[in-house]
């Protein structure tokens, strides 16, 4: 100990700086190691806003009863029914991921899944058909959001596609969510080929009935406890669920054997649910967003209630400033991509899968997750490191989703838009990545990040409304 | 860089020490920094031994070829058959854990199995009977591992017993282990009440059948990938199967559900496997144990292919020293107990479960399973530093287990009797703890170690048969 005090002293120093270079350049010309950190002052246009939330004592109040309030939230998947029966869809009105957007706007995956709905819908007798029907602007479009659900990827929910109803009874609130296709040439990936529409026929007619009558069998589906668990056993929730699919799977199947369908009949819903890791994650989506809803519209506060993106614009709505949208464009996600796919082939950032992560878990999470930087690109060490990040810029540690490898500690909850802004860090996302062109389907996944001025816009957006009831 | 290193020459000394204390206390008395390694000299008995082993170089070889077979080994499950079948038991014989011992030895949980065992036979018609059939020695025991199989705690598998047959194509080798029962009152604890019998009555006439025609229709069922994957899921394969047991429902669920049954019991069978966090540890079991087969009988290997504990010794079984056992008295695991019990009821070490860490994983995987530590007691470090041990007392690393935490390096993979002698580490042992009293059933959850002897005499065994065919 007392060697290694003395050597201690006879270091030389080394200089921490932040903010302008001048002094941390001064330094280097005399051959003094300096590390520069990262900060910058917040751009002209937030700094006053930054101010002045800062200096508001009351939005700790409202930050602290708002990121309660979600992790308070409890969540449970309490049946299947239709999109058109329970969020009163017509045939040629639509759900999209992300802020709002026109058919022009699109961008190819989303172009290509509202092509497949209007073909599964019976609106359109050929693809070239369904395309002109859109281009006529015979069809209405309104974010998932905007109606209580969220969709990944294309996000397009239609009609008479199934829905999971998710009913959080702390909150007395309810929120939905498509059912989750598999992998690869898939509708919300913007594939719409027959195969694709064959597979969401049989999801309406098979699979939706009997997981419905499962889920009214088994009782109400605690969506937070399976989250929890998968946590602790590799998943991070957004992009890696192949526990989460498991263990759904384990606690159901007794429930999904008692339907009264064929063997074989039965049989296909274990191969589809065994087939697709990513099962489960239609139900975590809508349960996240059930959570983060119990946050919103508290006078005051800065802290995220939803992120999402429409493949061309980036999205996010804060908790003191109502249902309004604070965009930018979307970044393209890089990652680890599928054979026969390069760079050029990935669409700008896509989905309502975000959710995840204004939930504190996804890529805030990959610290639960070693193996997924494997599916994303990166090291093992690099998850810990963004995990760690994340604590920068949330409010909270949810108590109820924990981290093992890292004692237990809980996951990075409630993002403050404030502290985005004045430590220029932003959130950590996982994600799939589509293809460009209508019709491609999954290219990949990776990681991207949202635009930093959606984040400013929506801090001065607060500072403005006052903290008015 | 540059203060680094000028930092470093300015350093005292430390010094490090192994073996006698002579010259470290003449340091200390100078007032110079010592650290002891915690080597010594091994006993009077084994050092001749060592010194001979660690001279012979053909032991590096014989080592390498035993422990590249054990890596190499791909046990699969191909059926469910019966004991009597299978392993030739008649009414009255019984196998059981550990190495060979007699009724008189035998300890509670042991003896409250085979009146259990001969309740299920139909040989005794209350428990009294049948604990007066053991005593005038009317019943013949033998050891699992004599016979090809392995059975967790108390082991004891009887002729109408159903039982998994695991093939190695690699090897052309076939193992066994009896069906998991579950979790509390149940055989393999010492539990012997009518909810047992029932329960395993059950298992022979409905889980059995199904699961036998399930893995016909699936084809061979690849344990090691199951492993490797569970591994990477939270679980270390001996105390924790929690993924491992979702995942195999996961693939079988479609195979299940086709089988001949009625709905109602298809679906009891899922409940079954739903119940029981510890279900694939039986088709775990006999997979190790066809891997540890696969390294038998290679003169002058110096490998452990079997440790394995009767509840009154611990016993391992050595490369190079054929089927005999090196025995010495069961240590009395400590971790946590059950609501209502307290230490006094903790019965010595038993199971063949041991045949895990003999593969390299259990408590040789801990870092894979932080979770396990809130289930055996200690920290999330305390799992990565026994890991990081195991280390030093094997062998190789299996690159088809892996370990997330520690970037994917492979699972430390065949103990070294020489090593574990040098070093005096001891193999880290993670084991379910059953009641002292025959019927109590399980306690707890714990670790324990081996007895040091039992390595020291394998080791003075490999020296004496100096390599010869």
């Amino acid at each position: 100990m007392k060697a290694h005090k003395e050597s201690r002293l006879l270091r030389e120093p080394t200089v921490a700086a932040a903010g302008v270079r001048l002094l941390s350049d001064a330094l280097r010309a005399q051959g003094i190691a300096v590390i520069d950190a990262s900060w910058e002052p917040p751009p002209e246009g937030a700094a006053p806003s930054l101010s002045r939330v800062a200096a508001d004592l009351r939005r700790l109040e409202a930050n602290e009863r708002a990121v309660q309030a979600m992790i308070e939230s409890k969540p449970e998947v309490v049946g299947v029914t239709t999109a058109g029966d329970a969020l009163g869809l017509e045939p040629r009105q639509f759900l999209h991921s992300g802020p709002p957007l026109t058919w022009e706007e699109a961008s190819g995956p989303l172009r290509g899944a509202l092509v497949g709905a209007l073909l599964l819908e019976g609106e359109a007798e050929s693809p070239a058909d369904a395309w002109e029907i859109c281009e006529r602007d015979r069809i209405e479009l309104f974010p998932c959001h905007s109606r209580g659900a969220v969709g990944p990827m294309a996000g397009v929910i239609s009609a008479s596609m199934p829905v999971y109803e998710i009913r959080d009874e702390v909150n007395n609130h309810v929120t939905y969510s498509n059912l989750n296709e598999g992998l690869g040439k898939v509708l919300r990936m913007g594939s719409y080929s027959n195969e694709v529409i064959k597979r969401l026929r049989w999801m309406k007619t098979n699979l939706a009935p009997i997981l419905d009558d499962a889920f009214k069998r088994h009782g109400p589906f605690d969506v937070r406890a399976l989250l929890a668990q998968s946590l602790q056993m590799g998943d991070e929730g957004h992009n890696r669920n192949r526990a989460g699919s498991a263990l759904f799977l384990r606690e159901m199947a007794a429930h999904i054997a008692q339907c009264d369908y064929t063997n074989s009949e039965i049989a296909q819903v274990f191969q589809f649910i065994d087939g697709n890791e990513h099962f489960v994650l239609n139900m975590v989506m809508p349960t996240a967003k059930a959570a983060a809803d119990a946050s919103r519209d508290i006078p005051g506060s800065t802290m995220v209630v939803a992120m999402a993106r429409n493949g061309t614009e980036f999205g996010i709505q804060v908790s003191g400033a109502g249902d309004q949208w604070f965009t930018g464009p979307a970044n393209t996600p890089s990652g680890v991509l599928f054979p026969g796919f390069s760079d050029v082939d990935i669409n700008p950032d896509i989905g309502d899968s975000t959710i995840m992560e204004t939930y504190g878990i996804g890529g805030f999470a990959m610290a639960c997750a070693p193996a997924i930087v494997r599916f994303v690109g990166g090291s093992a060490d690099l998850a810990h490191q963004k995990t760690r990040q994340m604590y920068e810029i949330t409010l909270a540690e949810n108590p109820y989703l924990q981290i093992p490898s890292m004692d237990f500690r809980g996951t990075p909850t409630g993002i403050d838009v404030a502290k985005v802004v004045s430590t220029r860090i932003l959130p950590a996302i996982n994600t799939g990545m589509a293809g460009k062109e209508a019709g491609t389907g999954q290219v990949g996944a990776g990681l991207v990040q949202p635009p930093m001025s959606c984040f400013e816009q929506a801090l001065v957006a607060v500072a403005k409304s006052g903290f008015e009831k």
